[in-house]
Formats: structure tokens, sequence, C-alpha cells
């Protein structure tokens, strides 16, 4: 578990295939010099996906194996092919030290499960969190933590979960002191469930921490770029985030059937087209590709299933400023801070 | 109690005012023939308004009252003056069975707390909830509850919720057998808490319902309109409904600014006007207007305090569908089959 550059890639996970993950790396690549990789799949493919791209041809050496987990298999079954799969080697590498960071597009079921079972939670870390970034009417995207990986949480949970963004969202987004609030059912101190309201106090009283925490922010206000992480359980998370891709996508879908509805509007439409294109730009998923599971003894970055070249060069941009800036420092450094309170606390009582 | 074609209206609830109010009223009136009115609130504004209105001047007798909910106060603040203010006296008529069902656009808090004590649960209900009616890209809108009265469920709750919604999509849109689904993070039947697992196994051994229940959907497809009745706890409910208002505006406000991004993009508009309107058309609020606190002795319409004259009228509108078609009695007889289910259970053990 080291934080040197060098970053296992699972060449056959996403529904792209082979070379839209190659053509990413190879981008992502350019971004970061002295970056070099490990591409775990099928040899042959790989290859042949290489000879496009000299620079990542250089930069990686590739580990052939047959085995590759499915789209639809349950993580239970997955776990059984941790050694023989292109998912689960990219894992052990990391396990192994062999590399700094795990990419993959596969399913994220499987890749969470192989993810925890091999690097195990970071000293601190109760349970890892899946996060991702969202994009905002903003200058930033925003980071979301938990998108589903803990049904349930505690206050504790709530809080790690808090710390772990806020480090994500200071490297993904150079930001020094990310703005950070629990998402809740009204901004008023009386709302919400009893854990969101312990997780809030504690984050209050934490007054050393790298990141501003002010209190609760609502579901409308998540696209609004006047927060930059948003906390919250992977129940209302995963809610949260799956709403709002369902209704960007209703909008948009309504906003196409309004535009084929007369041969005016086509024509509109037409002379529109620079500006949908800016719409579409904005809230194309390639853009703000890379979710990446928090709290884990290693770095590992979840790429969209059908992201394209570009997205998966976002993904392994991800992981790479994930190494550099040195996340897993950052988060043990501000569980120090909170630790030293609880303690602090304890004594005085 | 009673069914009888009689409204309570608050007329002083809401942003835009007694005469915004009277308008939609009157509107509802021409769509409901018989209907009678109490409107409570300043006599002197009332009367006014009623001058534009005279087929709901001829329906309608005003309870003068001074006092009025503000829109930020505490539920308990307001409760305090549940016999002064016209929020109040107009729950209060419909305990005392001078109405069968109030219409307010003010304070929701307040309003629901009011419902709560004076109207308290009906029969074999613990909890009442809030339900709403979404747009979706189908034929009809989709009913979601609860959308915030109650932060954390249990089974029981979520059984009753999805009997009172079902009961409401009956009626709000003429359904003979609604399609149920319970807002879930999957729809693998090992998804989710042990409270939806629980609810999903109650409501698929209860035969005789007027519901067709289908286990679980996500938050991506609430808009999708192949679903009737979405049932989740009051926090997941209100954090989607947030999400959906919130990332709609976010579209249109990114649409609005690629659309004033270029003069091409402006003369697009300007030809696209009527597409854009069709747009603004299906999102409007006023359009979907009329939340509902279901499981109470007697109906209460919650009208959006922003709502235009169309939008009171649809609010009403639904109040008079429900005491119409006698939502009570229909919660009622669905309650009755799964306590009978439950009792039978009991007994085989």
């Amino acid at each position: 578990m080291t934080n040197k550059p060098h970053i296992a890639i699972d060449a056959m996970g996403g529904d792209e295939g082979v070379r839209v993950m190659m053509a990413g790396v190879a981008e992502a690549r350019r971004r970061h010099d002295g970056l070099r990789f490990t591409l775990f799949g099928d040899e042959t493919r790989i290859k042949a996906a290489l000879d496009n791209h000299p620079n990542l041809n250089a930069a990686s050496e590739i580990a052939h194996c047959d085995g590759v987990v499915d789209a639809n298999e349950k993580p239970a079954t997955a776990l059984r092919k941790a050694n023989s799969t292109s998912m689960g080697l990219a894992i052990q590498a990391v396990k192994k030290g062999e590399a700094g960071a795990a990419v993959s597009a596969g399913n994220t079921g499987a890749l969470m499960a192989m993810s925890k079972l091999a690097l195990r939670t970071m000293p601190g870390i109760d349970r890892p969190a899946l996060a991702a970034l969202l994009p905002t009417l903003g200058d930033n995207d925003v980071v979301m933590l938990d998108l589903g990986a803990n049904t349930e949480c505690d206050a504790r949970n709530l809080v790690q979960f808090a710390v772990m963004g806020a480090a994500y969202a200071r490297v993904a987004m150079d930001l020094s002191s990310p703005r950070v609030r629990l998402l809740n059912i009204g901004t008023e101190d009386l709302k919400g469930t009893g854990e969101i309201k312990d997780a809030a106090s504690i984050l209050r009283e934490s007054a050393d921490l790298q990141m501003s925490f002010d209190g609760f922010t609502e579901g409308d206000k998540l696209a609004r770029g006047d927060v930059d992480v948003i906390v919250s359980d992977g129940f209302s998370g995963n809610v949260a985030l799956k709403t709002a891709e369902g209704t960007a996508r209703f909008v948009t879908d309504l906003l196409r059937r309004a535009f084929t509805s007369s041969i005016r509007s086509k024509i509109g439409f037409l002379i529109s087209k620079p500006a949908m294109h800016l719409l579409k730009h904005h809230l194309d998923p390639n853009q703000h590709n890379g979710a990446v599971f928090l709290g884990l003894n290693g770095v590992v970055v979840k790429s969209h299933g059908g992201a394209n070249a570009k997205g998966v060069a976002n993904a392994v941009h991800v992981a790479a400023r994930l190494l550099e800036e040195d996340i897993t420092q950052r988060i043990t450094h501000d569980l120090a801070q909170i630790h030293a309170l609880a303690k602090a606390e304890t004594a005085a009582k």
C-alpha cells in the first residue's frame, strides 16, 4: 500500500470494451507524466487496443487473465473469483503494494465487495463510503457521499463520511476548506433523525478540521453550487443521486418531445443546437466520471459502465490525483482531530 | 365528519393573497356543481375579492376572523392559535362536521400539526402521511408519499402508506388498481432496509387489496410513468421530492443560460417558444397542485404557497374528489383486508 504513481486498470470492465478503456487511460497518461499502469485482462485484446496508443504502451505492463466479473454477477459470487478476474487482480495489486490505486468500470457491487475484503477499512474508519462528483450551477462540482454502500448509518459513520468527503473535495477540486453539509429534510436544528442531529453537533464542535461545516442542506439545493460536500447515509444518498439523474433525463426527454412537436420547433431546435450542446456537455456524466470508495487502505475508483474515453480518462485522473495528494494521510489527520476532541470530552466528564 | 359537499377554505394562507385564493375557488366551483364553501379570514378583503366571482359568492358563507398563521411560524406556536386563525378555524369546521374538507395554502408544518391534533388519525392508521402528485412522461401523474410527515417509519407504517396512497390514486386518477411500489436503492429482493423488505412481504401476501403491488422502484424511475404510487418513509420521500424539484430547476436554468449565450441561440429560443411553453406547462407545479394529508378523520389539502388561481382550483378539485369518492371509506376497506390477513396468520401459528 504505497503511493507510488502506479495504477492497476481492470481493462475488461465496462460496457464499452477494452478499446475505450485503453483510449481513456492513454488520454489520462498524457495529463500525468510519470504515471505507470498494469493492465489486467485478455492480453491479445489489450495489445490490439494499445496499437493506437504508443504513449500508454510505453508506460504499461500487461497482466493476462481469462476471468471477467459479469455485469449482473452477485457480489458473493464475484468474491470467489478475486484471484482469477481482471477486477479482482487489479485490486490485489493495490493490496500487495504493486499499485497505489485501481480503476474499474465493472460491476459496482462486486468491486465494492472485493475492495472491502482485500483492502480492509483504514484505521479510524468503521465503514467505507461511495463518493461521486455531481454537476452544479457553480464553478465546481459537488462531492456526494454515501451513494449506496451503507443502507443505515449512525452519527459516527456520518462524521467519518464528512471527513472523507472533505478530503476528497480538497484533492479533486483543489479547495483548502470545503463547505460541508449534511443532507436533511430542512435546515432548522430540530429537523431530521437523531443520527443526523448528533453528527451535526460533533462536526460543529470539531474546530480544527480542514473543512467548513455549516449544518444542513436539502434535496433541492444539491446543484446550486454553494456547497462542496454533501453527506448522507447510503439510502437517501442513493435516492438523491438517482432522482437527480432521472429528473435530468425526464426534463431533457420532455424538451426533445417539445422540440419535435412542430416544424417551427424543429427549426428552432436546429438553430439552437449550440445551446443544446452546451446543456448536454454540462449534464454529460463523462464530465464528472470517477466514483471513489473512500475509507479503504488503498484507492479504488469506479468508472461509469457506459463511460466513453473522456469519461475513463477522468476516472483515471481522479485516481492519480488521490494518489498524488495522498488522500489516506489527509483523512487520517482529520480523524485524529476528532478523536482527540472525543478523548478530551470523555476526560472532562 | 360527514361527506357533504362542503369545503372550508383558509382564505388568508399562501403568498399570493386572498384574491388569488378566491379566483381559484371560484374556478373549482365551476367544475363541481353543488359544492358549497365556508371562507375563513378577513371579511372585508374576502368580500372585495368575491365581487369578481358572483358564482362563488352565491355558494359561500364568510366566517370572519382576524388571526393568521404566519408563513414562518413554528407549528407549536401556531397550535395555540387553533381557534383564532383562518387556518385553525377551517380545520375546526371539518372536526365539527360543518365541512367535509379543508383547503389551505398556508404554512405546511402548522397545517399538519393542527390537522393531526384536531382530526386525529383514522382507525387502523398509526400515522398520517403527506402525499402529492408529481408529473411523469406517462399519461398520469404519480402519487408519492410520505413526503416529510414521518422521518422514520417501520414496515407497518409503510404498508399503511401504500394503502392510503393507492386509495388516493384511485380517486385522483380514476384508476381501478393502481400500480404501487416501494422506493428502494435497487429492485432486487435483497436490497434496502429491514423495514422496506418486511413491508414488501406484507403487501405481497395481501392479495385482496385494490392495488397491484409490484416490489421496488428506484429514484431514477420516479417520472417514467410506469408506476402510479411510490411509497417511502418521510425522510427519503422528502429528499426525492426536493431533489426532483431542484434538478428540474437546475436543468431549466442551464437551458436558459445556454439559450442566452449567443445571438443565434436567442433567435432559436424565440422560434422554439411554443416548445418551451409546452415544457414549462408540463413542469408547472400548478398543474399538479394539491398535497393531501392522508390518514386523518377528515380531508385536508395543502395548496402550494405560490400557487396561482389555476393551482388553487386544482387543490380544491382534489379536495372535492376525495370527498365525492369517500376516500376514508376506501382506506378503511383495504386496512380491513390487511388486518384480516394478519389475524388469520396469528391464528395459524
